[in-house]
């Protein structure tokens, strides 16, 4: 199955990494001399068409580009841990029933970025990978692995049998996140915006990690607080010499 | 002039805060017994209405619950500077050309998370507090001050004259994030989603600090940035004992 991806610093990336694009297209008459000529190097067939028949493509702000590509790559949970160099230090990130493709996409943006091994996501009940999340990530959703399960709980045992530790963002009973020794092989489970972690996930945890909050509002902004988490994790592993 | 607000969870947070609400309008046979209750405990006035009406008030998803209030209030700077208390070590933050709400918004809730004094932004440059922003920030746009300037470089002047240091979070030239005393009064300088710190802004900035990147992505999401940042700054004025 095909998909669109829009928005021109995701192509851009996309023709810089080589990836493959069936088709990419173009507004007419509008100013995209560096996405043209990297397609024609490419040799990636390239049809430009009116911005009403790309308003019809995709619902979203295109910018001008849309590229028609393969499905995005969803693993399963042994393809990912597999997939982890041994010499490697695991950090994972679970999504617990996280629903906003823009915090998806930012979180794959930081997991990038930190050098996290990848996201887990749970099937049918929270955001999956879709053009809003490529667009997003900038790129990201092709360099991190995101593995589908069909239940979290199942998984935080399976993962916690390997050796894994499971800790959770969540304010209650929670650890200042600076006070915590990252260095094991980490799960980090990140709630949906609206509801935090579920009651069965939050029994299986080892421990939860809070941020400190000094104003009037009671949460931050999903991806925010779990890119302020991630860059702990990688600070107190690859600390400032 | 009057300004929509909508979404369950800010109009929830301005009712409890008591803030001014000239209308409330609930969506006919939804499900919003707490907001409608609050609503009447503050005697605001209460109107139900069908959804075919509401998607007409607000073109965004309002789940149901749309407020009706003052415009927001921006500031200027000098008030803005004159509002933060004589003990307090100021931080406040610059968006240089923003251009997202979202971004925006949940910048807005990590300045109020971490009892930042302030946004600046420039008059017709960059995102301006809307709906949007209102939504994204979950009440912090009421909680964190945001001061409107013709002119970014005059006000970095202006505020360096003040005794403020000027750092941008930007890549060239500049120091690891970590390394960096933030004791001072200090103003952090955020760039646009595409572009970065403007040439000028830049050659006016004390120094430049940029977070670690160790994947293919060379950039992260500006709000995810500037919470990794303030987090830090956090971290470095109140560090855990």
């Amino acid at each position: 199955m095909a998909q669109y991806v829009y928005g021109k610093n995701v192509v851009i990336q996309m023709l810089k990494d080589h990836k493959k694009i069936y088709e990419l297209y173009v507004m007419e008459n509008s100013k995209n001399d560096e996405i043209i000529n990297l397609a024609k190097k490419d040799s990636v067939r390239t049809i430009f068409i009116s911005k009403k028949e790309m308003d019809k493509m995709v619902l979203d702000r295109h910018q001008g580009v849309i590229a028609k590509i393969d499905d995005y790559k969803l693993y399963n949970l042994d393809e990912l841990i597999d997939s982890i160099d041994d010499d490697r230090l695991p950090l994972l990130v679970m999504l617990d029933g996280l629903e906003d493709p823009h915090n998806l996409g930012a979180i794959l943006r930081t997991c990038d970025a930190i050098g996290a091994d990848g996201v887990i996501i749970m099937k049918n009940r929270s955001v999956t990978l879709s053009p809003t999340v490529a667009k997003v990530s900038v790129g990201a959703i092709d360099t991190v692995k995101v593995a589908q399960v069909t239940n979290l709980t199942t998984t935080i045992k399976d993962l916690k049998k390997r050796g894994y530790w499971v800790c959770g963002a969540d304010n209650n009973q929670a650890l200042d996140y600076r006070s915590v020794d990252y260095n094991v092989p980490l799960v980090i489970v990140i709630g949906s915006e609206g509801f935090g972690i579920s009651r069965l996930v939050k029994e299986n945890l080892d421990y939860s990690v809070k941020l400190p909050m000094v104003g009037k509002i009671s949460s931050l902004n999903a991806s925010v607080a779990t890119g302020v988490l991630l860059y702990q994790i990688y600070d107190k592993r690859h600390p400032l010499k």
